[in-house]
């Protein structure tokens, strides 16, 4: 016989007799086992201050639950015709609107570390690459949120939308201005029903997103750190100098071996490879060709700050750059995500709508295909990186110095720590 | 060189040469490849009347956006210590509140279905176990929104956590009025701060818990609808008569098949097994057995109704059990769901706060574990049926009348179809 | 004090007193509050026969790991260069293939059901559309997989790639099955090393291909199965003729509602809005456009099954719809789902190697992307039927002849089911 | 007109004439505009020498995917009566192997770096991190994976458990070895079957998990490194010897504080609260306490680790402390998702199999239930930290000499990097 205790989760098996026993038992042990005074902090569920009784705060007034589970009004129902699935529809949208809100939240709080050069005592490194894998977590989630969404059918949704004209996603001011902030380059964007994205909000949202073009953005600021990387100084360790002549080193030796070797079928191929190779990493130091795909967008960073990332890509085990290199995963983390995002998004649209104009009156499903180029990338260099990877043995050794600097952090405000003899 | 292409998503690779030439190339596709009328369409993502500049609703109007992403005030700022992570706190609540709203109005939808006796229009259960199935994608939604919250580490929460008192989760209504609407019975209830878990709500909300108390729950209809199962009738088909007859007979053979058998080591444990499966699938027969269970909380559906969902379970391939026997899963899935929210919620609080007292002043680790038990499931039956499956030839098979049944679905309302004539 | 009693998982916090008799009172509880007889089970974790002494089969046998679990085998070990992460490469590479087995082993089962014909008694409708949505199922789990495998950086994978020279992902020929027998033409596959699909497989594998090339896919199947739905008779219901009559008339009355409008800014929009949707509505009846698409590849199922399909979108909620309606969802989520794994291994493989050259000789990441068209989708006439949806009134009313069709399942196999007289 | 670009994802809309005109262009475009030097590589999908042709290893013998693939012997059909879903049943077993021989791997090469003392060099800490997070990532993963095999129901089970008796889950050697290699203790280790848990392994399983037992678990490890956390000496920075008076002082003022204000409701409330926090601070500091509890099992980790950890919390973001914080976090993360895991394993167990004894004999669900309990958890102790956090401003301060470690990394290994003068 299946008996479940009161005390515990486990549910246990008796026959009845052993049943009426246990009932019996606990019947003492609720009065004997725990003393009076204990029995009081028995439950502990029960127990403590009942504070709620007193005053202060309540859960709703804390969450504001008035403003929050009473925006929800059905333009069918307005209209007449209540259908059930607008609701799934609002509710969906308000909750990506309060993650796009937490997500600028972190975002301006990051911007603000780096901007005021708060970034420069490493103390604050451990905020910024929490904070910046946090809006990925977020992602994560807005990206499985679909799936949700998707349990309405297209019929379901076509029973409403023309209730909805001419709202249209495009519409959310929070998602461009977190676009903006992270660093979506304003000339790189598709247009949207023919005109400028920014044409299509008024007033103070129009002046929002205004602004948050002329504001440092987070792939700014990102820059500008990255051109400070230590050991990029020509005159100091010179990482890239240093690189160059490895790279060219390494693959003359490559060439010799390769040419040493008697001629065999695939000898050809091996030389072809090589030469590809030797193009590719040559280029990494053709600063005019970066300065060229720059104006064109297809790089985003300076010279200066490629050297440092990749600088940070090879020495990643130094413990300075530990958490540089964590960060530096975790911006591509969000531009990934943010394309995944727009992925599936786009498979929802297409599902709910086919081909259809949108209900703003663009092609949903065109314009948002459109969004999912490498335009809309970021960090598109971090990504880029990876194909001017080298041999470990190819990559500069540290010398003892770097390697001081490398082992210790920097901290500019002296003064939060005290003296040696206060506590 | 790598160049990406206007007019498509692919990059690809072209010689400076080549380039040039497919940049000279593109220019003249812009001017005339195709024919100015239909250039103005080119661009799908420019098409269409640009409804947003005409009036109309606006996305932040619809969505009421000035309430949702305005309804955040942080405590510890208003207090005069601003504590970053606390705006992170708040959105995630916010966003849980807004989801268990959606749960509430698919779940009223529901229960109205049920209620209404539209569920006796089989037409309707496409309808039901939709959205008892996105109840159920909701849930799992919110069970991944853990991990969110779990980018806050105790130590943040510890910053701002006292500024919070005595708010706590407990006092979220919706939820409680999610579970008693599904079904969590009052008297199994835990209780919370030492009183009912009513009395820790006051006036209008009070009132709601005790109305929805009142209100036929998820259970109670599901129970209703179960016991109307065709093939129940005693001078019917007559399912229970045939299929105890069948396993008495079952149970039977194999014991004379084990007893014919010639003495071997394991012939002991065999009729010992056998034996303890003879004592499971009688009692489901033991009618008094079952009251009992249901007066102890341990079964919470009628008999006649636990006999409908064993027949739903046995002939699920039969058109017309289809879609309920995925509605009895679906309700498991809900059930599940909500213990595993439930633990995930005990796990992240755990990690907050240790052992220590909740903000609303019990101990919110302990409080919360109690709830993980099976007390509060609620589809606990339809678990527990798997105990009771027996070899697919012991179950009674089926004859032509219910066959008839079985392969036609039951409409209500016959006006809602048009004569033969009109279209 | 903590406490964490043995029976249940609830810790519990009493001061030492109390915790002293507490343990006084397990001590008798353990002694006394169970007979003997019943302490024997009282364990029930300890319950049962020791069936695994006894000889039978052992877990590890069962699932063979003996050949999974030493299937690992690093070639950069192999090559005197060990390196930690080719293991994790290894393994998620070993887990899609089990998956895609999975899948296999599901895809097959269905195709078979329909193939038989068995399609045809509606009871085997459950098995396809679960074993579908299981396939779905598994599906979001390979893209969810992918996440572990992003935990290794490009700088980690670089350390082995060129051991691995010339494997490529490419050749999972379970991947290649798994799309032809879904339905992925041959004829709009993207070449790869500029070589037929098919020809980067050599002897068996290539055999196996070809054949599942010409055995009958999904899709086909689907499309006969859609063509055969009840009420598209032209003869009987006639569905097709119907809904072109309601259609046109539809139209007809918005544009009258337009015109007897006093002329106003917007009528010129309504009027051209009205345009647009009688074009598309129209175009759905022009039988030579869908061979002409047909042909092209960007319709894909015949005429008749593009009826079939639409017939069961807009009577969904008829009983014998409900199930095939589910179904035609559930192809389209695994349409969805195969794109999205598609997008995540595009993403996947840019984070790990940039634009290179994959390991088989490919740009790995151009020719990923390029998979991702819609030429790759299979139910792709299933997502733009969203585009020819219509208000419900205009909707062909059902006659109680047809009405009787759709509330009966078919059956072929008499036989199954016994005489009145027999249990 | 929709038209889909040879050349891009995008389709575009065009009139017929248009489209005439478009495709004449495409053809001249083929022709023309790519140089015919440059075509040859226009597609790059079809770029690089074709490797595969030319021998070299095949990514189906690099995955050994005739063991893989060929290990799934259904022992249904072995028994004449093939039952689909056994397949799924395997296959997901299968993958769960897979995936806790790439978490030993991980666990292993960890453990590896702790004993050899490298993680003193605190260069490899980011690799510690880095595989101790894929471990958690990995953990999540199989904790979704129950979704898939949900898509069996009981019933589907039913048909083919029997062919399975008596393995059992319970065998997986690679999940014991699991757990004793991050540190589940054996005597806290529920019986399986009235045995030690380890009896019911055999020969040279027995063997390994007994060697297991023996090693250093990552427990172990962590603790002793925990123990040398810079700042605990007490002739140094003294944290422990500082807190204690930090936190005295605050008690004290706090006290001091509520006993001047005028008396009023809700000061005796305060005055408890404040008693009942001071217990559990001052707790603490009482290392009798905690030898106590370590011989219970319910504190794991020694009392200088414990205060270790706690520094760590205090001071996570001094430079050194900053991936030793996350580490923490990643530990208490696997702990987290390990019970996960065990709770998501006992709802599936509920719901395929009810209360009845597994396939091993044992009851599966009460087994599995009572191994949730705390005992199966391994870093308690880092959840536990939660209860004693106090206020910022209680906190030590560090000073100047202490701030000079925590800013400055440890080597050994003085001789990896290059002196002043090479490269």
């Amino acid at each position: 016989m299946a008996y479940s205790c009161t005390y515990c989760l486990l549910s246990i098996v008796l026959d009845e007799h052993a049943l009426e026993r246990h009932s019996q038992f606990i019947r003492i042990f609720e009065r004997y086992a725990i003393p009076p005074e204990a029995q009081e902090n028995y439950d502990t569920s029960q127990d403590g201050t009942n504070k709620a009784n007193k005053g202060g705060m309540i859960y709703g007034d804390y969450l504001q639950l008035d403003k929050i589970i009473n925006a929800q009004e059905l333009q069918s129902e307005k209209k007449g015709n209540k259908i059930h699935d607008e609701h799934l529809f609002i509710i969906t949208h308000q909750a990506y609107e309060l993650w796009f809100k937490q997500i600028l939240w972190e975002l301006d709080s990051v911007r603000e570390i780096f901007q005021n050069g708060q970034v420069r005592d490493e103390r604050n490194m451990l905020k910024v690459v929490s904070r910046i894998h946090r809006i990925a977590m977020i992602l994560k989630l807005l990206v499985d949120q679909f799936a949700v969404m998707e349990t309405m059918t297209a019929l379901d949704f076509f029973d409403f939308r023309n209730y909805l004209v001419p709202a249209s996603g495009f519409q959310s001011l929070q998602f461009r201005l977190l676009e903006n902030k992270i660093g979506v380059p304003e000339n790189l964007r598709v247009p949207y029903n023919r005109k400028h994205y920014r044409d299509n909000f008024k007033g103070k949202e129009n002046e929002l997103l205004l602004r948050s073009e002329l504001e440092p953005t987070l792939l700014l600021l990102v820059e500008q750190w990255l051109e400070r990387t230590p050991g990029l100084e020509p005159d100091g360790f010179d990482f890239w100098g240093k690189l160059k002549i490895n790279i060219d080193r390494g693959l003359r030796d490559e060439f010799t071996d390769i040419q040493s070797k008697p001629a065999f079928e695939e000898k050809e191929d091996l030389l072809l490879e090589l030469n590809r190779r030797k193009e590719v990493l040559t280029s990494l130091f053709d600063e005019k060709r970066h300065e060229h795909l720059l104006s064109k967008g297809e790089r985003r960073i300076s010279y200066k700050a490629l050297q440092g990332a990749l600088m940070i890509y090879f020495y990643r085990e130094e413990p300075r750059f530990q958490v540089p290199f964590q960060l530096l995963n975790s911006l591509m983390d969000i531009d990934a995500l943010m394309t995944k995002w727009r992925y599936n998004h786009v498979c929802m649209v297409q599902r709910m709508i086919g081909g259809k104009a949108g209900t703003g009156g663009s092609s949903g499903y065109q314009y948002l295909r459109s969004t999912m180029s490498d335009r809309y990338k970021v960090f598109v260099d971090l990504f880029n990186l990876a194909t001017f990877l080298v041999p470990r043995h190819w990559i500069p050794k540290l010398t003892s110095s770097i390697h001081k600097f490398l082992y210790t952090a920097e901290c500019c405000d002296s003064s939060y720590f005290s003296s040696e003899e206060s506590d």
